[in-house]
């Protein structure tokens, strides 16, 4: 019998496995693309979003140095057909975000780790949300990569704005934010008072001494963990594809430094959430950045 | 007493006028831009069209060769700032959208007519709303070219979608729709047997013989008639800054002689709107373009 | 048992069909994307066309006006992966080409229509001779829309250059060429002394007259054709993504024309491709026309 | 002794052509790039203009199926350096150009026909002023294809800006100007009182039956023609690559009508122009429209 | 009496700032916009920048952690129209910006701050030269940020050209250049014997110790300062935006560091300008950075 | 006699140096650009490379504080017109570029220095395979910069493409690779096994103490060296302009420290090349980081 290779290239999903590697029943990490976008008022574009960050990572090489290994061979991936678009509210929205979320973690298969790519900021109130009621339990606390705090109340109208992503994590559990460069002074007041906010700033989260990470150990120490990492958190240098690219941001080796403690310390990380990728037309870095992101994050979740 | 020329630019607003030709006193039209997008699924960047479209303005040349005049130093044009949005839901925003028209037309000093640059095509829904509380009586109609008949009675989980504008104009007033070539189902299933709603494909809006143009005169005969412009009705190698350029639209010249017919039958126009603008960066012809539409339009409704 | 709607957008496919008419067994049309470019000398890109064409074809309104019907949900459209790519030579990948045509005419199930994606006009080449060799018989011929004769013997050094496309073909059968406004001297003494080829001027191809028509409903009459369409036949203004954009192209009304006199003429079309889109970045019309012109040359192909 | 041919390509000129049909002393045509802009307040760029003609022209095939021929290699082209800058006055610059029109008319060797490649439209009046230096006589007429009507005195602060151009030709010959739409009052006024400028607006230049034609024959019949092409002329859906690209412009076909027109009419067209090009990076259709352009005119003014 | 909040946006102005913030007669910091470009050569668009810079900082945040204050609001920003152009020659351009800088300075109201935004840096000269004039004394000096020297004495025939931008300031007092990488020869040759130039390589700017800090705290201290940014000066990772993006610049830390030094140790520093900027269509980073750069300076020349 | 300054700019070459610098008698240093892109997948657009470089260099500098002089007046460099292209097969193309290298080596007049300007590394093979022709003797040592270790035998069915350089370069010679941050599980078996190449991953080739420039300089000490530069071994934040630009690259300063450790150990430099820059389009920063980068080459190469 013939096991003559395929004619055809890898179908169309994240890292462009074969359809062994990316059947749901075989994959421990599932990837939901949620290609939202409503509330934004700039920089218009995070629609486009997971359609290039997969696009791009049919170009991401699966082998991995740090790993000497092609981790997404040992754990697969399966990737889920595009959330569906609620425009009714952001709210709205939101909810089928949790609701999808929820019965992604009832279902059967399931995966072990869920990867959201937006879409805006707002899409990880629902996937906070969704977890929260799919994992019970006072265990998850949230780890936010971000240059914006994300804390208003509400913007222009709407609490489920993707400028109060943050403050409606918070609804459901505890936020631990690194790269903070912009907030309001209604949010900087806030912070001061909620103690379930932990605020590192980005001046603090590029110091080479990385002296905060301690910090991140142990708000994350056994913790359930939701990591939503707004693409703005990382400077505009290697990431200008994004609404408003804030300087003195965060490197590529301090982000993965942080996913390094977080998945090394947590109890478990079920989720997370690559956000806000706006992609400039004919630039691909940023794309492809993100991709590799993404694998990097799945990697270090889903230790051999 | 002095009259040294300013050594500064005109001021930012439709046309670049000076002071006097641009004071809501002084000016008989006013432009409301509002850069609303919130329920687009594809080809984003409309929030961006009214800025393109004042910036673009200031380029074009106040004579016009049509009227051997410079019209707008006749009639004045007031340019508001940008409506704030309101992000709790789309329904939310037509309420504002139609608050605002009908503050603009019940206040003094107050404009005889009202352009409104988009945002989506939503937004067309708040101004028709708008104009039937500003102007009651039964003698409001709407002309809307279009490639996009519009006529869903919801999408995408709201019935203030982009993709609903002409319903729920329906819901003020009948509509005349020209250039159509794109529609769903459901959408030629409703415009059978809805007796408001008339429709003009592409095809004949864009044969040289024009025969539809009696239609539309009788149509907006004595009526006060709502203009309102999706770009995306003109054809794409003139107009390709729209979310779904469709091929076979109408020409520049088709365009004004609808806009002809209209101001010059119509008892009156209050207002019209230019949206769906998504400017391509880096390529201002459809940017121009639609300025210049906005001062035609302006010219024809408020004849000398 | 329930029948609630999915949370989940359509799968990626052309046309963003449901898993019913997308799957192979139920579909009469059968896209193949061949995202190849190995031989272009300036304006790169056409490995990215297929992509686009996808990617646009997902914004496609599935209800033509023209047929009064939504006519994917009649016929189906399968979606293949894209085709390996083999950089060995372009004479190996227009091989690997051929016998991908040829297997998928021989498989179980099969296709009524095959709709290839460019990539480079060298794919047509491979489709021609797989076709030739599927469908044997002496009434295979082909239709050519171009901008260029593509008549040449060899080109920088490959007889599979796609700037021999046509010459290859004629290899395998004759060609009627149409909105031909390039060609070289060697070219345009070849095309006069080969009688299995005829050449339509795009002066003529885009008269308004449109006399020509009648040879080519001649030449294809109760014929075996392979249409290949090389968007650069189209006119720039709406067709500007091409490498070697050459003004005085043909409409789009013309290029339906063309399709609904080859469909209705032909004793069958069990083939087109579209090629040579490069797409520009942020420039999303011709993307979106290539789409629709596939589509529409699906529904004249499989008539209902 | 060998013939073999060059491994190399063509050396960076006008159509690439090799170095006997470039040779200064074997070409009739000769090409003058002056990327020249500093008085332009919109849409910069212009500066870019002759190197993207000069390499789109590389992709122009030498083979013209109009005169059934390789005209190129009949009449020979020769491309010059790009003319040095000038910033210390529009006025000097035009001064240089002038002279160096000049200077190249009374060399040895000297073109037949001189190509300028602008560059903003202020280089004409350099040009005209050197022609008629160059070529005394009472014979010297202009005619240019314009959106802009260039007739201002002055423009901020200067009698040499691009928005005077047609003007300071009227400085030293008449004037027939095309496919003009857009002038200010004072033009309006002053092309009323000049009996050297003849204007036919666009409206008229575009209409299908070429009145105008009649009337250009005339005025160009037994004189020296200076040809001056500023591409807005031409519409905006095959050159938006200008400043401000005005609707309701000139087609292809009709540019090229006109050109014949003059070339045959006239007893000599020493030299022409094509300005303001101003390259939308990734967008080639323009730069290739330009530089097919520049072909065609120097076959048509260097007749067989 | 109603305190109803505005439903309309903010007017178009520098930070998107209230009437009252905004107008002149409580502003501190006024904003002169200056689009002029006529003397560059390569890598157009600085006439864009004023714009874009405006735009930008309408997405600035007030509020700044490092202050924990919205310090705008603490001094008032008014933005003034643009500076009209004069193309009769650069010099003519020079001195209309010095006419106006030296009006502003002599005017009631009048600003404590002006900050110029560019448009080349040949604006500088005039800024300067306005300054001398209405600040009479000997304590001038000027800070030049750059990646090239512009110790020219002239440049393409004009004294007054970009390149000669820094030569020009030296005519009205001494300048510190910083981050210089890109010179002459003749300009190298000049600052060796120039007393009256200080020049601190890019290479130096950049290192980490800073030591050169120390050089610029003592040529400032006690005077009156004009800080000249010329955004060339930063790393091209994070400032791709300008004509000639040298690589090896300083980064955004160092930028600040360099302007809190000049601002703290200088008597008072009435004005700066920040230009070049020349815009990249579809990528804000630059635009962005531009603009919060133009407040840090505000805030930190306007101490509480 | 007159030595009057030509009123025309330099003519096309590298540093757009007069026609004495640039004369092959005269110059050291021969630039050969190959502007050769068929085996790419992803990102196409290196075919552009080389004019993007040139153009760009017309830009740079010729003084350079690092030797406080202008090198390339001392050693003169000829550019030659791109290399002709052969499409038959990579194949093909390589041995065309090693007989191109080989006849250059040569000749008479031959350079010191060839300096080839990529087009896609598999041009790399054959500038290798022609040098070990030229040059022969067993002294002949790689040094790649480079992201991917391009150690595959084989990809997509050619042992010539680009993802196969420095396996083909090892045919020749042995390979010391830097900045490798991308490679297959077959490559990392590869050069486990194979003595021949060394690599250095990017984190330690990125490190501050740059520990393994000493192991560089024992590679090349006394050695003959051609130095091949992949852009993509750069830092995407410097140098996006790559097909696939991988996070986690050296700097700019970096690169120039094992640029300048290679020409001091080496006993000759005869070669090197730049690949893999694929220009974006409005984006000039990576082209002028391209050609500033061959110019500091040349000038280590070829010290005073």
């Amino acid at each position: 019998m013939s096991t003559e290779p395929s004619p055809y290239q890898a179908p169309w999903n994240f890292l462009g496995l074969g359809e062994r590697e990316a059947s749901p029943d075989r994959a421990r990490a599932w990837v939901l693309p949620i290609p939202y976008e409503a509330t934004t008022s700039y920089g218009a574009g995070t629609r486009e979003g997971p359609a290039a960050i997969l696009s791009a990572s049919r170009q991401v090489e699966l082998f991995d140095p740090e790993f000497d290994a092609e981790p997404a061979l040992r754990y697969g991936v399966h990737t889920l057909p595009a959330l569906g678009l609620a425009h009714g509210s952001p709210e709205a929205m939101v909810s089928a975000i949790a609701n999808a979320v929820q019965a992604i973690f009832s279902g059967r298969p399931r995966p072990e780790l869920l990867a959201v790519l937006g879409g805006e900021h707002t899409v990880s109130a629902g996937v906070a949300r969704g977890l929260a009621a799919a994992l019970p339990g006072d265990r998850l606390v949230a780890v936010q990569v971000d240059a914006h705090a994300d804390l208003r109340d509400a913007y222009e109208g709407s609490p489920f704005s993707h400028a109060c992503a943050a403050r409606r994590i918070l609804d459901v559990c505890p936020v631990f934010q690194l790269a903070i460069r912009n907030l309001s002074a209604e949010e900087a007041a806030f912070r001061r008072t909620c103690t379930r906010v932990k605020t590192v700033f980005a001046e603090s989260a590029a110091a080479p001494d990385g002296a905060f990470l301690k910090d991140l150990a142990a708000f994350v120490r056994g913790k359930t963990v939701f990591l939503t990492i707004d693409l703005d958190g990382l400077d505009p240098s290697i990431m200008p594809a994004v609404g408003t690219p804030e300087p003195g941001g965060i490197s590529w080796e301090r982000m993965l430094e942080i996913a390094r403690v977080v998945c090394r310390e947590a109890a478990s990380v079920p989720a997370f959430d690559v956000v806000e990728l706006a992609p400039i037309p004919g630039f691909r870095a940023p794309d492809f950045l993100a991709a590799k992101l993404v694998y990097k994050l799945m990697s270090y979740a889903l230790p051999a």
